[in-house]
């Protein structure tokens, strides 16, 4: 059931990761790091590639060598996953990881377990750490760099798999939209949106999105967004909604692939006649968008606030504001994407950015009463200047053959 | 910002839930309960009704009063789907939402903050735990029931609903399934099968699955099992292997609903002539199930483990042993399933099944050598006997147009 290919296959990032946690550990003068979690623990997922069961197990890393405790059920898959030593574990709770992590700490470690002094994340359950701390003289719990906002090549081209997904979705969704007419409802003296004889809704939108993410090989993650009017405003709208003509439709789509990397692409229709505010509105965000990518020209080294400011000037150009606002932009033209829908870096902050850095670039600008308009994109930060992952128009009228000018979806 | 429901909508399972909360509260001789986590944890969930963000949030219940300090961002989502009062919470990270935990204690509690004890599940974040402990007198971290494993009426129709979406895919698998024609391969004495002119494959079969899932409105949780062959004796097999005719193909489906609740359903198909080994292995599982079946009767008061030894002493019958052996069954009949995947009860537990318990019953054999067969439903224990969510029939041919032979998939 064991087996050792720690040495034969790089860890995902090449064996970086595993030499920041040796640094990490030799740093806070502890003897090993532990950690404990689920497939929900994006960390874990990132330290082990395990796509891991819903129960809890254990990595522990001792001078350079990684251990993962895999419930026995699962020890097949933790096999082909992670590229360390496979241990099975017993029991499902998180307790039972912590025991079969100390067991193995016990085996590795050259001095007594209970002089030990184990580096850990401020994430692993409270339940675990105390029963590590039980049996050692010390757990640190501190933040470590683990260097996720650094992407490998590797890593890119899992998330160019997966935003091409996601176009394939964003296509369709225009398909949809495009194919919808307007008809007045009964009982009503306004136009609706049917499609398929039935009124258009977010959440038959979704499904029919969703249908073609997973027919892509990727997999929505409860987190396809589509409002409609006044649900745009509501930044992670998923619930259902009356689309109806004339309002702004806003789908971001943040589908993850099978090895873990998420997507994230936003755009926004109007079906018919375009109103003076949405198209101030979407005017507006193409610009933002624009000038937010001049400030990317300048590539690794660039703060990264000078992203995000670059935007909402150009949007303050156009009248809306940005900040603490009911109305205009009141969200960042950005985050890191990877493991974690997520993570480091943002474009609000004061650091520079880096090259390998993934990140969105989506300026938007809500107003309750009358909808929103977003568009997204997703970048790698290179050298001297920025990559597009995406490659997909910003139109604001649907077209229903998008589909045929998408460039190939291979992985 | 802020909206007080408490007393006007009742929690998941009516107030069931707040009340054991304040008896385990009381139990421990604590002032209050809290818990931080994020979307992916399922007893924050349960508690909250709440899908929130990736990032952590956190719920304070004190003197029957709820509240969840959400992410600003998530504020209106939350209003949407809490109960309780909403409180927005400013950072991203664990201990800030630990610090606005805090501040809701330090108004809710009529004594001052430094006295406090506090009690909190085991599965809380280390670091969160760490925040709030140096605040308050103590936290007492104890394993909580909170009774998910009973399923009120609401609960069971979002069960049926995601079991009759898992009903569709499966229904898809068929169909594929038949659809695919036995050719030889180029450079090959064997035949392989083939699907609108390319090989077919686990993955390519997948997807199909999953685009039915999702245009069924529910999605899979990365969790879409299918084996062929040698595959089919790793239970939770996610990759890609080649079909062949004569050889198993096992799909176990269990997408997740708009709710959050899980379905459970596993067929296996065999395409084209049926060996002796699988032959024998289908009767052996039919059997066992309906052996399972009949201990259920008894509904309510039976010995869990009562339903797992009516399988595997019919498996015995024919040959197949079970526990820990490399062939036969090596897992346990059934477990509970809710907002979580896999919860209490365990079908191998000593203790009796409940009315309102919904469990699996999946009965499986294995050689891994030569393949696998499980198959699953989904039950409702009821007082005198148990309900099936399950409607889908065990045939190991598949049938093209299963689909049209499904109730209606509505909700």
């Amino acid at each position: 059931m064991s087996r050792d290919r720690s040495s034969a296959e790089p860890n995902r990032s090449g064996n970086a990761t595993l030499e920041r946690l040796a640094d990490a550990t030799a740093a806070a003068g502890a003897d090993a790091f532990v950690h404990v979690g689920d497939r929900f623990d994006d960390d874990l997922r990132y330290l082990t590639r395990f796509a891991g069961p819903d129960r809890d197990y254990a990595f522990v890393h001792v001078d350079g060598r990684a251990t993962l405790c895999a419930p026995r059920l699962f020890a097949e898959q933790a096999e082909r996953e992670f590229p360390g030593t496979v241990v099975p574990a017993g029991g499902s709770s998180a307790s039972s990881a912590a025991e079969r992590a100390l067991e193995i700490l016990d085996e590795r470690l050259s001095s007594p377990l209970e002089d030990a002094r184990v580096l850990a994340l401020p994430s692993m359950p409270a339940g675990a750490t105390r029963a590590i701390a039980s049996a050692v003289d010390e757990v640190a719990l501190e933040p470590i760099e683990l260097g996720r906002a650094y992407k490998t090549s590797a890593e890119r081209d899992r998330h160019a798999f997966v935003q091409r997904a996601a176009q394939r979705g964003m296509a369709r969704a225009e398909a949809v939209l495009a194919g919808a007419t307007a008809e007045t409802a009964e009982d009503s003296r306004y136009d609706e949106l049917r499609w398929r004889g039935d009124p258009l809704t977010t959440e038959r939108l979704r499904r029919e999105v969703n249908a073609t993410l997973a027919r892509s090989g990727v997999r929505n993650a409860g987190n396809t967004v589509i409002g409609a009017g006044a649900t745009c405003a509501d930044l992670h709208f998923a619930g259902e909604d009356r689309i109806d003509p004339g309002e702004t439709v806003l789908l971001d789509l943040s589908p993850r692939g099978p090895q873990g990397y998420y997507a994230d692409l936003t755009r926004t229709y109007v079906v018919g006649d375009v109103g003076e505010w949405e198209r101030r509105a979407y005017d507006a965000v193409v610009e933002a968008q624009d000038a937010a990518f001049d400030a990317l020209r300048g590539g690794a080294g660039t703060r990264a606030a000078d992203v995000h400011e670059a935007a909402t000037g150009t949007l303050a150009e156009y009248g809306f504001e940005s900040g603490d606002v009911d109305v205009g932009m009141y969200h960042g033209t950005g985050h890191g994407v990877g493991a974690s829908l997520h993570e480091a870096p943002s474009l609000s902050s004061e650091e520079p950015l880096e090259a390998g850095h993934v990140v969105t670039v989506e300026p938007g600008v809500y107003d309750p009463d009358r909808g929103g308009v977003r568009l997204e994109d997703l970048v790698v930060v290179t050298a001297d200047g920025y990559e597009n992952l995406t490659a997909y128009p910003c139109e604001i009228e649907p077209n229903p053959s998008r589909d045929e000018t998408l460039p190939e979806h291979s992985n």
